[in-house]
């Protein structure tokens, strides 16, 4: 067979298989209870609503519904989500300054291609979304990782990275946060801490990339504002959006707010990633925001979610070991474990696959690989008798392991 | 207003607007006759089919459509689309050798992205297709052009460039070609043609990238072979396949037939740029095809187009004056109109404009704009009225300019 290694480009080098994606293979087998993933729980799919507004779209505009769209997103659309965003998120947006995307993903890839050249700075919390970290290294950004806790980044943490990357004469392209309901450790950050940042984020001149896949997953409490709301529309945050949690990924579709010069950045290089986004779902969604369908259907998903949160913390309570810790999300879809430091998650996998059980390394979430003692673990997708099995048989694997 | 200027990457510098999106814009007045435009006949979209396919995939796979999919494509689509290239196109594939993109715009950056380093050679014909360019120059390629006539790149002229590149100590990441009915020149390769560039492929140790859109699309004659077919599976071809022109534009879906290893490295790239391609779409143009209606609905789609390009030929004759020579494509969506020497299309355009009518000005399709006296007339989208008053007009306002 033909050698391509004198063709490939240095992007095929960076770009490294995904943990999670290789994980799901491995644990393709029905018999093991996987929290691996980050899939919403298929059962919330409202598939006969989905199949309504299709059939309504495929009526009331059959030709254009299935024609090219304008690379920017649907007008419709954006007619809603400027609606949408005002109601939920109290944001002001013109639609210059949203671009429909083909999900998160596409949103990432898309910050990633218009702020890094190779060996440019970023920071990121130390743990972050791993499908982010795998964008950002693809564009072989040099990552730094500000330290995190229980009320999200550290403001002085995050302020001694930037220190540190300005006193080296160079520039942070971006600071990547996920507020609410991080990936994987299910923090949200306070609004105290919201306020500290962006004045941070000012001072060294950068932009904050905020990601809120989880934000409307919330089971209690007041959420604090986002960074966009914050900022009044002065164009220190751009914010990543998704329906891939709160309707369904299937549809494959999301929307950026940001400053209408760097949209319209994002506009031109879309033109030549994918053209457009799916029209038919662009409108699909569309007349499902317009019937004022997504808000009870939020309701719904958050009704499941927190039931689901709720067993896997009693489970987890009633079988883990002395030494084992996690934490106690408000909303999302991840909680996050930390086990005795000598416990390595990634040597320990194979003890859990003999026991039936899946989660994704901790170390898969630390740009650099370091932290090796922990786990993220999904409590979305399981059902209530998978949560209490696979953490009896988690709890069974940790003693095994340690043994 | 923030400034960004020293945020941006290299890439925001190289991607350029598109030609074709703005002209797009300028032409959105409804008394203006576009033939700039690359759409397809929305009236022959199957709309009542992919409604009924949308029901049944909802029907019977309510969850998995509406979930994540693997980033591979989905399998139930491969099966289908094994049988369709094997019965149409004699290809034989397994599986690992096919990789579902949200259409070809997405497999453009992804051949780019994963063969081009910026400053890295490739060659194109003059003209080619000006999306793949604008692809291609995002990734700041050196691009380099080979000579095309009536029978498609002229293969001693490929192969001096090939020559030309090797003696520079260089290496051709790829070679880019539209074998059939090619944009923006309507012109098909050759068979004996096609077995001398696929020998000078070899040669030169390069790989083909064959960009196949409108090949289904044939009016009249036999086909040529591709040349993923004449390749026999050795590795040297590549061959990019969208369902935008031969069902509809709006699912964006297209696909890649390649060698397992080229495919497995743009799976890892689609895993970062978004995650996989749109699950129920995939399901639905699966059950379009397993219920064989992709066959019977290309023959329609051939016979609406090709009484559309005997009336833009017809109109031709009729109205434009002396001097002006045009290609008489057997397939495909456009042609190419060649005015004397003098005529600078870019600067006749606003005459055009005046005169209610427009192409795309022949220099976009040229990597280097170095010739200026073409345009490109799509003749798929305009009504049958519209294409005869539409010419009518543009040999008006070509009269009008030369005056």
């Amino acid at each position: 067979m033909k050698d391509f290694s004198h063709l490939y480009s240095n992007a095929t080098k960076w770009a490294k298989a995904s943990v999670i994606r290789e994980l799901l293979k491995v644990t393709s087998n029905p018999e093991i209870i996987s929290f691996a993933g980050g899939l919403p729980d298929p059962q919330a799919f409202p598939s006969k609503k989905i199949n309504e507004m299709l059939n309504i779209v495929l009526k009331r505009y059959p030709f254009s519904a299935l024609q090219y769209g304008a690379t920017e997103g649907s007008a419709r659309l954006k007619t809603e989500l400027i609606k949408w965003l005002k109601k939920t998120e109290k944001i002001d947006v013109a639609p210059d300054n949203l671009l429909i995307t083909s999900a998160s993903q596409q949103a990432l890839d898309m910050v990633s291609r218009a702020f890094i050249n190779p060996g440019d700075k970023i920071v990121v919390t130390n743990p972050s979304y791993l499908g982010a970290l795998q964008a950002f290294q693809s564009y072989n950004a040099d990552i730094v990782g500000a330290d995190s806790d229980g009320g999200g980044v550290v403001p002085e943490s995050l302020e001694k990275c930037l220190k540190q990357i300005k006193s080296e004469g160079k520039t942070c392209k971006f600071v990547y946060l996920i507020p609410d309901f991080q990936n994987p450790s299910g923090v949200t950050i306070t609004q105290e801490r919201r306020k500290k940042i962006l004045e941070i984020i000012k001072k060294y001149n950068t932009v904050l990339v905020e990601d809120s896949p989880y934000r409307a997953v919330r089971f209690e409490g007041n959420a604090p504002d986002t960074f966009y709301h914050l900022d009044g529309g002065k164009g220190n945050v751009i914010t990543l959006f998704t329906f891939s949690k709160v309707f369904v990924p299937g549809f494959r579709l999301g929307y950026i707010a940001g400053p209408k010069e760097v949209i319209r950045k994002f506009v031109i290089l879309k033109q030549s990633m994918d053209l457009c986004s799916s029209k038919i779902l662009q409108l699909a969604t569309m007349e499902y925001l317009r019937n004022g369908r997504l808000e009870p259907h939020i309701k719904r998903v958050v009704s499941i979610y927190k039931v689901k949160r709720d067993l896997m913390i009693k489970a987890l309570k009633k079988y883990m070991p002395a030494g084992v810790k996690w934490t106690e999300p408000a909303g999302g879809l991840f909680l996050w474990v930390e086990l005795p430091k000598n416990i390595d998650t990634e040597k320990m996998f194979p003890t859990a696959i003999k026991n039936k059980v899946a989660y994704v390394i901790g170390s898969a979430f630390y740009h650099d690989g370091s932290v090796k003692n922990n786990m993220r673990l999904n409590f979305s997708y399981a059902t209530h008798e998978e949560i209490d099995e696979g953490i009896k048989r988690l709890a069974a694997a940790i003693k095994d392991y340690a043994k």
